[in-house]
C-alpha cells in the first residue's frame, strides 16, 4: 500500500510524460501551460487509491487517472471562461493569456483527449468505465449550469444547493475512486460504497470550505477570510441564514449585499453567529463525513487496506479550529 | 440498398426519438432547439451508407450515426461562438439566443453525449470506433484552430490551406463513412478506401463551394454571389490569385480589401478571371473528385452496391455551370 504522498509522486511522474507535442502549437501550447500548474492531482490519486484498495495498481488505473485529471482541467478552463476569472492558482487563466476562442477550443480538445486515455483501458473494462465517465462528465456540466442558474435566483433551497454542489464537485471525486475500484476488480456492492464514500466526503469538504471562508483562522486557512461574503456568493451558510434569520436580520442581510458597505463582512458574520450558522455548518459537515466513513467501513476488504483512504479523509476534513 | 433520400428519412425518424428531457432544462433546451433545425444530416447518412455498402444496416451503425451528427452540431455551436455568428440556417445561433456561457456548456454536454452513443456499440467494435472517433474529433478542433490562425496571417500556402480544410470539414465525412464500414465488417483495405473517398470528395466539395460563391449562377446557387469576397474571406480562389497575380494585380487586390469600395466584388472577380482562377479551381476540384472516385472504384465489393455512393458523389459535385 502506498501513501497519498507516494501516489501523488507516482502519478506526477506518469503525468509529465504526456506533454502535448501536436500541431497546431497554438491549440496545444495553452494546455501544456495550464496542465503544468495543475494543483494537487487529487482526483487521479483517488483513482489510484480506489484501485489499490482491491489490488496492486494496474496500467488501466493510470489510464483512468489521466482521464479524470484531464477532465478536471478541461472543466476548469471552460469554467474560468464562464466565470470571467482572470487568475487560477496564482497564474493567468487560459482565456486571459491566450484568448477566449483558443481557451474554448483547447478545452474541447482536452475533453477529447480524456477519451483517448479511456480507450487504452482493457476491452473487458472499457464499456463500464466509459459509461461511468460519461455519466459523471454530464453531471459536472449539469452542476455548472445549475450553479449559473442559481446565481440569478434570490431564493435557492438548501436541498437544491447540495444537489448542485454534489454534481459540480463531488461526483467526479466519487467516480475517480469507483473507476479505480472497478479496474481493481471490485464487486458492485464495493463499487457503490466507495462511490458514496467519495461523494459524501466531497460534500463535507465543500461545507467545510464555505465554513472556513467565513470562520477560519486566516493563518491556518491560507487565504483572506470573508471572500465569499465580499463577492455575495451563494454558499451553504448564506442559504441557511436566509432560512433561519428573523425578518429584521433578513432585511439587514439583503441591504448589506445591496449597499455593499465597508464593514459588510463583519456585519454578515455577526448575523451568521447570532443565528448559530457556524455550529449548524459544523454539524452538517459532520453528518456527511459520518455517512462517508460508514460507506468506507462497509467496503468488504480488510481494514488495513483502507488506511490510506481513512487518513486522506481525516486530513481533508479538519477539526482543529 | 437504400437511396440517400430513404436513409435520410430513416435516420430522421431515429433521431427525433432522442430529444433531451434531462435537467436542468436551461442546459438541454438549447440543444433541442438547435438539433431540431439541423440541416441535411449528411454525416449520419454517410455512416449508414458506409455500413450498407458491406451489410444490412445494423443498430451499431445507428449509434455511430448519432455520434457523428451530435459531434457535427457540437462543433457548430462552439464555432458559432468563436466566429461571433448570429445566424445559422436562418435561425438565431445558440449563444445569441441563450447566452455564450450556456452555449459553451450545452456544446460540452453534447460532445459528452456523442460518447454515450458510441458506448452503445457492441464491445467487439468499440475500441476501434472510439479510436477513429477521437482522432477525427481532435483533427476537427485542430482544423478550426488552424483556420483561426490563418485569418491573422497575410500569406497562407495553398497546401496548408488544403490541409486545414481537410481537417476542419473532410475528415468527419470520411470518418462517418469509415465507421459505417467498420461496423459492416469491412476489411482494413476497404476501410482505407472509403475513408479516402470521403476525404477527397469533401475537399472537392469545398473547392466547389468557394468557386460557386464567386462564379455560381445566383439562381441555382441559392445565395448571393461574392459573399466571401465581401467578407475578405480566405478561400482557395483568394490564395491562388495571390500566388499567380502579377505585381500590379496583387497590389490592386490588397488595396481592394483595405479600402473596401462599393464595387469590390466586381473588381476582384475581374482579376480572378484575368488570372484564370475559375478554370484553375475547376481543375483542382476535378482532381480531388477523380481521386475520390478512384478510391470508390477500388473498394472490393460489387459495383451495384456502390451505386448510392456514386450517385451521392455526382449529386454533390455538380457540373452544370
Amino acid at each position: 500500500m502506498h501513501s497519498v504522498k507516494e501516489l501523488t509522486e507516482k502519478f506526477s511522474q506518469h503525468f509529465v510524460k504526456h506533454q502535448f507535442t501536436n500541431k497546431p502549437a497554438s491549440l496545444y501550447e495553452p494546455l501544456n501551460y495550464f496542465l503544468a500548474n495543475s494543483g494537487k492531482r487529487i482526483r487521479p490519486v483517488l483513482c489510484l487509491m480506489g484501485n489499490e484498495l482491491f489490488d496492486d495498481i494496474t496500467d488501466n488505473a493510470y489510464h483512468a487517472a489521466m482521464a479524470v485529471e484531464y477532465f478536471h482541467n478541461f472543466s476548469l478552463i471552460h469554467d474560468d471562461i464562464m466565470d470571467a476569472a482572470s487568475l487560477r492558482r496564482g497564474l493567468e487563466t487560459v482565456h486571459i493569456k491566450y484568448g477566449t476562442n483558443t481557451a474554448l477550443l483547447s478545452g474541447d480538445v482536452l475533453l477529447i483527449y480524456c477519451y483517448e486515455h479511456i480507450n487504452k483501458i482493457s476491452n473487458n473494462y472499457l464499456p463500464r468505465i466509459l459509461h461511468l465517465f460519461n455519466k459523471t462528465a454530464r453531471e459536472v456540466c449539469e452542476g455548472q449550469q445549475a450553479d449559473m442558474d442559481f446565481e440569478k435566483h434570490e431564493n435557492v433551497l438548501l436541498e437544491d444547493y447540495i444537489e448542485m454542489i454534489s454534481l459540480k464537485t463531488s461526483v467526479l471525486l466519487a467516480a475517480s475512486l469507483e473507476m479505480g475500484a472497478i479496474l481493481g476488480g471490485a464487486s458492485e456492492g464495493n463499487c457503490r460504497h466507495i462511490y458514496e464514500f467519495g461523494k459524501n466526503l466531497g460534500i463535507a469538504f465543500q461545507i467545510q470550505d464555505d465554513y472556513l471562508d467565513a470562520f477560519g483562522n486566516p493563518e491556518k486557512f491560507g487565504k483572506e477570510v470573508g471572500g465569499d461574503i465580499k463577492q455575495n456568493k451563494k454558499t451553504f451558510l448564506w442559504l441557511h441564514v436566509l432560512e433561519t434569520a428573523n425578518a429584521g436580520q433578513k432585511q439587514e442581510l439583503l441591504n448589506l449585499i445591496k449597499d455593499n458597505p465597508a464593514d459588510k463582512v463583519e456585519k454578515v458574520l455577526k448575523i451568521y453567529k447570532d443565528c448559530n450558522v457556524d455550529a449548524w455548518a459544523n454539524e452538517l459537515k459532520e453528518k456527511y463525513f459520518q455517512i462517508a466513513l460508514k460507506h468506507l467501513h462497509d467496503i468488504a476488504v480488510v481494514s488495513s487496506r483502507k488506511k490510506p483512504l481513512l487518513e486522506l479523509a481525516e486530513f481533508l476534513i479538519q477539526r482543529d479550529y
